[in-house]
């Protein structure tokens, strides 16, 4: 199981995808269905639980791709019924080795009967409130921050699971997309900020939850509306009951969602995540012109930005670097040393298109910079004239700590380098980043950013955290001294 | 393991892609990634053969993807030895259950030593020399015509196996590029027509064969030569022996590895293959010009003459289409309907973009016309205002019998209906397709195409067959009436 | 993975075995020799914890044989350090779909630190304590009665495991022995009754415990003793502590051990189980003379009471019986009926033997008599004259409650026939079961049982149970009507 | 897949099994069951060929066991018609990898239609065979010597294949009993000295070919005669018809067969291979006699013949060895040695009765040494006063070259000690082997052996070989000298 994008190692990473359905005959197939589309925002596992008024509770949690699990008719027998929620993640960089314990949805039976959460997000004061379970005689099965919630739910004295969940979130700190289920209902919550994304879909007479839009669309789900920061929805045959446990905020959604962890065709904020992109290529080319031959992107998520980019710049578009579409990781290494073999299973350069042009080479970000410069070597090797990087997002100097897998803050190359330090490392004729006021005009805030109030989080670009990381603090993460 | 191409089941399907090794530590490491940058031509099977002084031959073949069986170490570690020769093939549509026997390379025992051959391309005559075969005591091991070589080498009456081969090859009509080996020899061999691809690289001391340049990038191998239609290279630590054992003839390459089988980043006759395809959607905007908002690929094969289309008639190139890059194909129904899900697995439409747009959609080619029909559906969906087609080939009315997995004659809609009928069949604007002229300007023939002697094979548009298919005229094949 | 012993689906089954090691350089491979020693008390999975004092507690649990999952260097080596602790557990017959969260040892991390168990025998009040902890916000994540355990001590106020463990276990009704671990202790109680087995062994500077001492052999531990009734130890670095956490209670060992389910090899109570059986079987003869020609066992189990009852009777024993060494269960029956299938795939008549005699066959149980006819079948089929069943041990008529796979009381052949209508049913020429009397003296009780203070539990046979069933009870099941 | 027997590796083995069905309904499904009562004569790999009229031949070959490979629907159904033949086949020892070419049935396609053989025994000139057809042109497939008859049939002149296969016999010496199947008929044959059993069987309106009788008890088919030396049966839906295509001889059967490579169920001869075993151990009681206190088998293979000792000499039998029905081989080794770790695994001494004891111990034969050496160890750690072993067949001095793996001839113990130079070696009070003549009255030849011209093949113990091994005298191979 190859990763679908080529540099997943040098990328941030968005850590869940959730889904949930009710109301429709064999949920659990729309669920993997689901899942299946919302794959980009987690490859590392999978899982379905299902409920069925005679069945019960059913889950299925497996490590790999949901088109690999979750297309047998076998294991999707097991999950009958019409109320059903699913789960990607990601793998964490690094982590010693991947338990199912921690592969989610995570399920508690509580005296009233059971309930079953999806998480996206991140908690940041789940350290704390790990210790203070324990203390009090729970049991964790995983390591993950999101099986909190389902014990805070367990301890609460509500009643019903929408109350506990309820109970439970207000303890919470951090970001959170909850899609979650009792045996009638289908529960969404977003956090007071809206981190991260969450939409509602409606396909006949059944109800759809959604980390992003592409995948109401798999199903043939009309897209509805977007669940509002700090809102509750409770989805039962009766109809959506919206609450809104939470004081309210203003929100600040994940800049970044825009910028990569998205898929180009999903719709945010009523704007197309494609359209979004090709305005951040615009905006850097107006930003940072340069004369050249070519504009390439680097494939697959710089391409949106780098049409944009020779859309406005009038420089050829072309495809001066082709994916393999088969990538490939582990093959090894012949005794007679391929230079950068790593990236030649994934990427070939377009020899007789680059040879003695001038290159603009367009990506999403730069993190730790290391394929950055392999991609510069291919190009040169092949031949290229110049080489110039133009960049659809700010430096990343900050690790996020809201869902989202960033390399400690010594890894990132932004954070120890300035720009002209970064042109030189990666050795290219220049670099230039769009900057924070470009990017959020791209988004559509047509000032730029309000410095006193931003409109979205983009810690990872400023520093700027929106809600403490407790847990991090606690172990001596230092934050940006004031200015 | 889905395929690769969103649309494998209606694209016609180059069957084989062949790579060798001579000289290197460790040979089959390179053939491997030979391979894998070859997958694309033969998704289904590989195999590898290689030869070590103190070890012998040794072999592996197995079905599925290069990335996923050889990276093994336990399994590389069994090929060891400084020459090896590599195989991938396509599965055969409708063949009743593939067997790990029919997985070349083939190998053959002779008295004075060994052979193996990895084959590109088809015998023409096959059945008929596997019975006169059979007839003399030959016992075959598998269904593929390409068995045959290795039968007719072990009855010469040559000592060695490099003449066995050019006694073998000359009793064998139709298309072939083979790349063969014995213990110290590596062989490369075209037919005289040159149907299909074979190229010479070059790697520190080594030599390299393969289909493709692209799979001489993956190693770091410099672009030596093509191989010459009917020219024989006999390889070993001396160095390359050229020779020429068929009489000569005007060659016929394959225009159809320019269209859609050959890799975009591949050199052909000095020429970038994407390049050719930009040049098809240039020629195709000045053949079939329409007023329209957006120029959109079909992913992926599409793109290139997309570019060129856009480039030429100056309509905005978007992606209306996003593909998923985690593509399956065998998900449970759900029991509620869902239109079009195949599709819906491996495409989704760029709402927000096309939504009240008239969308040209560029596509490689039209052979059952299935999947066409399904794409317009998706973009009026979505709510497109007009849907045209350019294809950026002629309409495909005859099968090959060179070595492509072609549908029967009556499955092919051009074989059926007119340009007209195809439009109103598939139920858009406009349909257009290059002309035959036009595409020959694409690959180079300024003067478009000489119907007196074509410069290429194109007999899956013209019904012109530069080798008469003897099996299959024995079966009733009707060739094209003289007009 | 077939079953190895030839009627699983008519045998009692013990449902558990337990293996504990500290203080030997890589317990968990002694664990894992000790429970390949111990596979026959619990076929369906096993699972292994270890401790190390740099990497922490890390498990493994597996469904299938030890000699299939825990000989896999990639896996053993993922548990090091010198404490370990296993489980291997039966199926449940008829359980809807077994899940690898039900497989032991389970794990619960505490305020001061982390503590698995393995649990062979059952809690009979283990639904009441569950609702209990549910209601006080526990999470349970399997179906066993085992999970209690866990909970109860994380709910404890004691700041140890021991004595958590102590605590929990005065809750707890029924039957256990139990093996723990934390991160410097070996544990292993008895409940009061000591109704399953469980031994101490020594190793080098180790410490052993056991379900049986032929799991010490594998090893080459000495047998050092057994673990009392009521028993608890602690062994550390520092050696093996006594304590003695219960009210002490008459003991009352599960006499089927004797009869069945232990391996020959195994010592109990200081006697060879072996000798045990075949001095089962010479009480057999006497009790329950026949004229016959040949003893013939019911392989394997039957073995040596026929070894006993040939000696007692001078009758010659014979194997009249093949086992098929490669037993299996699902082959596709052809259309052609084969009688008795299911049988023949299991065990042969040996024909030329059997032809014309009068033969005594000697099993261990009569559960529901399903195999007991087809037996009888084979028997006749092969020409016997007469055929004579002697069972080794009193008629089965209730289910077990403490640890052993029985049916319900409705399928139990004892519980619905008296012993001449099981004859009648079975269709042999005469059946006879050994006397409870018979038994005891077998298994060294010169007076026979003593009604008054029975030193064996021997419910299944006399429906007296020594621990209320509380759970069944509160089920509907009922107790023997008092005489 | 561990081994069924725990000393494989010390053991002779017989390499092969066959089985052939015609004229019952799904053929392949009888083949199974009947292969599966034949996998004691080879565990490494099965293969089955069916003929169906319409489907024509299908094949399946696998590694491993039958019960897990050929109970699955989908393989199995893959195998339709009625008539089928397969193969078992055991693994050469350090054959340095075994491949899945090698796993018979062989086809091959003739002019006049295919024919696949299955072989059980082995060819001594098939090295001289194979060259001389490679010269000629066939392409060897396999290592396997077998194969050369296929290539053989393909050459003969003849139009049939059951003519094709007498010419192919004729050029063939060694040992075979070969089951064949055409599209229309059965075909079984034996070599003139008959050393390897094949018998006939019948199943309603069909017919069986089969090594051995259990198998035929398996499928509830009547035992109908055994083929004879030298004849080949052709079985189509008109019956049997007999042939003799060979020069008579006298026959030689394999007295090995009785000692140990067949089923204790089947019937050679007309003899229960139980009987002659128990025989064999009153012969040896008789022949050398000993004083002690138990007789105890080695398990399994002593079983029978440690009852006749036992009922010979009125010493007590005993299971003082305890098999593990689960055997592993490849545990991982804890640091801290285990002593005979490997012998361990497989079998357990019971110690309560051991001790302090004089055991006679009954073993099949003595190859290597290695595991008697264990085992001795074993029974005198456990406390044993006196050892003695009693062999149930002559020294094993000789290699088999008719189709048994045995190892060189300087690895065979008798082959360079005399029996007290052995009883030192293996360090035991008394080690006795079954006198040549004692063996010959026991399979029922009252005056013992007949030197002049003995009733079977006893090369292994005799070094008298009734074929010239012509291949091995090749290779230098030395008989023994004239005396």
């Amino acid at each position: 199981m190859p990763p679908a994008h080529p540099f997943d190692d040098d990328k941030l990473k968005e850590e869940c995808g959730v889904f949930g359905v009710i109301g429709l005959t064999d949920a659990a197939n729309f669920v993997a269905l689901g899942l299946h589309a919302l794959q980009h925002r987690g490859q590392e596992a999978g899982g379905i639980v299902a409920h069925d008024p005679e069945q019960g509770f059913n889950s299925a949690r497996r490590f790999g791709y949901v088109r690999d699990n979750f297309t047998k008719q076998s294991l999707m027998e097991t999950l009958p019924g019409p109320l059903s929620i699913g789960h990607v993640r990601y793998s964490t960089a690094g982590s010693k080795g991947a338990v199912i314990r921690d592969v989610q949805p995570f399920f508690g039976e509580f005296s009233m009967g059971g309930a079953a959460i999806a998480h996206n997000g991140n908690i940041t004061n789940a350290e704390e409130l790990r210790r203070e379970l324990i203390e009090r005689g729970s049991i964790f099965q995983s390591s993950s921050d999101s099986e909190c919630i389902i014990h805070l739910m367990a301890r609460s004295l509500q009643k019903h699971a929408a109350e506990r969940l309820e109970d439970a979130l207000r303890r919470v700190e951090g970001a959170f997309s909850v899609v979650a289920m009792t045996r009638t209902k289908l529960i969404g919550v977003r956090d007071p900020l809206g981190v991260r994304p969450l939409v509602l879909g409606r396909l006949g007479d059944g109800w759809v939850l959604s980390s992003e839009t592409c995948a109401l669309d798999i199903i043939g789900a009309e897209f509805e509306r977007e669940i509002e920061p700090g809102e509750m929805v409770v989805i039962t045959d009766k109809g959506v009951e919206s609450r809104h446990p939470f004081r309210p905020q203003k929100s600040r959604f994940c800049i970044f969602e825009h910028v990569y962890f998205s898929r180009p065709d999903s719709i945010i904020g009523g704007r197309s995540v494609y359209e979004t992109r090709r305005q951040i290529g615009v905006e850097l080319a107006r930003e940072n012109p340069v004369d050249a031959d070519l504009v390439c992107p680097v494939p697959d998520s710089g391409t949106p930005a780098a049409i944009g980019f020779s859309q406005e710049s009038g420089i050829p578009y072309a495809m001066g670097i082709i994916r393999n579409q088969y990538m490939g990781r582990t093959f090894i290494e012949p005794t007679e040393q391929i230079r950068n073999m790593g990236v030649r299973l994934k990427l070939n350069v377009n020899r007789a298109l680059i040879r003695g042009k001038r290159v603009i080479l367009v990506d999403d970000s730069v993190v730790r910079g290391t394929t950055s410069r392999k991609i510069k070597d291919m190009i040169l090797d092949a031949g290229a004239k110049e080489v110039h990087f133009r960049i659809a997002s700010p430096p990343t100097a900050w690790p996020c700590f809201y869902g989202v897998d960033t390399p400690q803050r010594e890894k990132l190359l932004a954070a120890n380098m300035s720009e002209d330090e970064m042109c030189d490392y990666l050795g290219v004729d220049s670099l230039r980043f769009i900057s924070l006021d470009g990017l959020y005009r791209a988004v559509g805030e047509a000032q730029g950013r309000d410095p006193a109030s931003p409109a979205y989080c983009d810690a990872c670009f400023s520093g700027e955290y929106p809600v403490a990381p407790r847990d991090m603090l606690a172990k001596g993460f230092e934050l940006k001294a004031a200015e």
